[in-house]
């Protein structure tokens, strides 16, 4: 089988068998079983146990794999380390294709899961026998459809809890279980309308890698954004091969998290996922051929991964430049923006003749505009109300000069949330042309947390991203001038040979 | 008057009049004498409107100050710039001590603002006759009690709103408003139980500034924390001066976030307050001379001021070596927190022999415990639910353990908040015990959303800080060592005069 073939029947099995299928509902060998039947798997799915006692989930129970009449794409394991051998012979007899192995204690424990190794490698001969996902993982997950949809459903082999979900165009490929689970969770109720499409937990992997999975989703067109935590590179050329390839693609982009890049870092993988040290200039030196984004936490990848999801979706057209404008009203919140905007190499650049005359015409005489482009917006919307037209009106006119200026590529914007002067957050009228304009509009909200959220929930439902902090809200346009001078070296590479 | 007695007339005033009081509820001279009257505000108001009618929240509008027969302390202007010399030079016909001057328009639009400055300063015989905080500002704020409670209470000049806000021990001293206004309230509803004592909006500080209210807050001892926003330095000596009085106090730390260290936010800085370019090099000499704590983005400056608040009010030990552990149920967060340690500068280091021990007991040997003070607890936990025993006991030992080990100086937390598995976040039992040990105790909380903000209020109930990622947990340990170096340098130089 090629790898595309491989990675395909371990993303989309038509039947799997659960070894270690429980009717403890606190075990994880209940909640894998539960997962494919609620989420509506639509392949077959046979729980294995030999004390299993009936039904689990209306499915009856069967003592071993080789009681199941039928073909048996996957078998997912959820079983102690030790029993795994034994039963791993008896897929190789039913001929089945690919094992996920979920249990721990392996290569991260020392001598005894080592020996444990070698015989799975015996076993197998080396893989040629049976392919294999894990061990010391979470699993695989694809999603088809929200969980709250008519459409609900897609493959879930974790044994994490997995009742609320959204489908996405990001993928996440994980040497730690837990951003395949508790966290992803976590990313879905703090985030309105991130969607997901694989979740890829690929522990000690002992068998297939990151680079075997990446390899599939560079061809997959319903990802866009390829969200990675590695603790070790399996084979760093091919990563970087990889990593080219997905450069000269227009709506793909790749952020790493790279864990155990010091030395206590490798100390604590080395317990996590047995991974031996690796150089850290080298793993530095790799990444930054790789020309992808880096981030430095689990916070950044998954802020970075949505904003780029949202990028793509809305077909944003990063920035070639670095140069910005922001829309505030708080002389302090756009003074230390234009420090960190400078710190992380961007501009304010100063703004075209035709948009500084339509600022002009709505600041009022005693408090001009600025001639760069930090647009203070308070004393134009204190003019507006003195007038008593409606503020939001002052925010159109001044966007449209934004989006129209050449000079500029994209727009930081400061919103003052609160119940009361619920009309300096109202973006109902003017959402459309935030949305459906080419230039990024990133926005940081401030005010009661109720009225921040509802705020937060509206411009998300619109793919328009909002950041908890000036700092993120910079580096995340940062990430996008990033990724469009990585690609454009890239072609200029292409081009020139 | 001694700069103590002016400083307090300000913060404590007996009596004020609010000139450019208004009927209208939309207009700021309204919001001034509402929060006020509606927080208790235990002096007398008077509002001033010569186009005033009637009373405003039962007050009787007055035309001028000169029709008041009392004495008064302070006088609170919210009226255009151009009309605040000659209202001025009645204030100080009235012999009123004191002038808080909301209004913008004076040195930041250039030549305009400029000539009323001049005028200002002649009126007032370069600030003899009458001493003035602002323009451009929020006014001064002084909470003596929650909102919410039976001592409700304080001092509020500022036009923001203000209806929510609870007493503790940070003071804000700021040259954006909007710290002291929209972005307080935001404070107030995102940071369950976070305090604040004083909230003091200095703009562009044409008379008063950041020295004469920090020679103050030295010596109030209500005061822990004070958190401070700056677009220039009024007097740098000074303010090294003063810097060096607070390294000698063991109860109170500094934070700083300078506006406009880099050219484009100068540019910036200068719009919004009127802020002569600075030197880079001489600002950033000025900060580390100083020994404070300086913070990078308001997010980061609210965050430390809440951390510093916390020790304080639990009396904990800072660090001195930077030696902390982390109690972790997954092993990737436990990577990347080692990386995040190491690149700033902190160690997890080899546990000692008797909490080794601990751990050893509580672990399943298939899965022994790290000698490094990296706790993996997960299998540990598991082999409790094997054997029927909480969960919780096992954290109780291994937190115990690491209180009495003397390699370690506070510990680090992750923790998975799910309502299905309660029994992981429930902390009920040993809450008493984290609160009140002399070591850090920091959390990262992990899962569904609304169980993560549950376990975040209940934590911060008892004074233990979350953080939203684990690069916040990390730099905000790194803080507390920090200061307890900014602290012992002085101690030394003190001890070797």
């Amino acid at each position: 089988m090629s790898n595309s073939e491989i990675i395909h029947t371990f993303l989309n099995p038509k039947s799997v068998a659960v070894i270690g299928a429980s009717s403890n509902p606190l075990k994880g060998g209940n909640r894998i079983v539960n997962n494919l039947v609620n989420n509506r798997f639509n392949g077959m799915v046979h729980p294995i146990n030999p004390n299993g006692n009936g039904e689990i989930y209306g499915l009856k129970f069967k003592s071993s794999v080789l009681d199941i009449k039928e073909e048996v794409d996957l078998a997912i394991f959820y079983v102690p380390n030790q029993k795994i051998p034994s039963l791993l012979k008896d897929c190789i007899e039913k001929q089945i294709k690919g094992a996920i192995i979920e249990a721990s204690g392996f290569e991260e424990v020392g001598d005894m899961g080592l020996e444990l190794r070698d015989e799975i490698l015996e076993i197998t001969d080396n893989f040629k026998k049976i392919r294999l996902v894990g061990p010391n993982c979470m699993g695989l997950t694809r999603i088809d459809g929200d969980s709250r949809s008519e459409n609900k459903g897609g493959f879930f082999s974790s044994f994490g809890v997995f009742s609320y979900y959204q489908r996405g165009n990001i993928a996440i490929i994980s040497q730690s279980g837990m951003l395949n689970g508790g966290y992803l969770m976590h990313i879905f109720s703090s985030y309105p309308k991130i969607g997901f499409r694989y979740s890829i937990s690929i522990g000690n992997k002992m068998d297939l890698g990151e680079n075997d999975f990446l390899e599939y989703l560079i061809e997959d067109p319903t990802v866009n954004v390829i969200a990675i935590y590695l603790e070790s590179f399996k084979e760093p050329r091919k990563f970087l091969d990889l990593c080219n390839k997905v450069k000269k693609k227009g709506d793909k982009t790749i952020i790493l998290v790279k864990g155990g890049v010091s030395e206590l870092g490798q100390k604590a993988a080395h317990s996590h996922t047995g991974t031996l040290a690796e150089n850290e200039r080298l793993i530095n030196a790799i990444i930054k051929q790789a020309g992808i984004i880096q981030a430095n936490s689990f916070h950044e990848l998954f802020q970075y991964a949505r904003t780029f999801s949202m990028m793509y979706t809305t077909k944003k057209n990063f920035p070639k430049n670095g140069n910005v404008s922001m829309v505030a009203g708080s002389g302090g919140a756009g003074t230390i923006t234009a420090d960190l905007t400078h710190k992380h190499n961007l501009d304010f650049p100063v703004l075209s003749e035709p948009s500084y005359k339509v600022l002009l015409e709505v600041f009022p005489e005693w408090m001009p505009p600025n001639k760069f482009s930090l647009v203070d917006i308070w004393p134009a919307m204190e003019k507006a109300m003195m007038n008593n037209i409606n503020p939001q009106l002052v925010t159109a006119k001044v966007y449209d000069a934004l989006i129209k200026d050449n000079n500029i590529e994209g727009v930081f914007n400061m919103l003052f949330c609160s119940k009361l002067y619920r009309q300096f957050n109202d973006l109902s009228g003017i959402i459309d042309e935030i949305r459906n304009n080419p230039k990024p509009f990133f926005f940081w909200l401030v005010g009661d947390k109720k009225e921040v959220e509802k705020t937060s929930r509206f411009l998300s439902q619109h793919d328009i991203p909002d950041f908890p902090s000036l700092e993120d809200m910079v580096k995340n346009f940062k990430i996008l001038l990033q990724e469009s001078r990585n690609k454009s070296i890239d072609l200029l590479k292409t081009n020139s040979k």
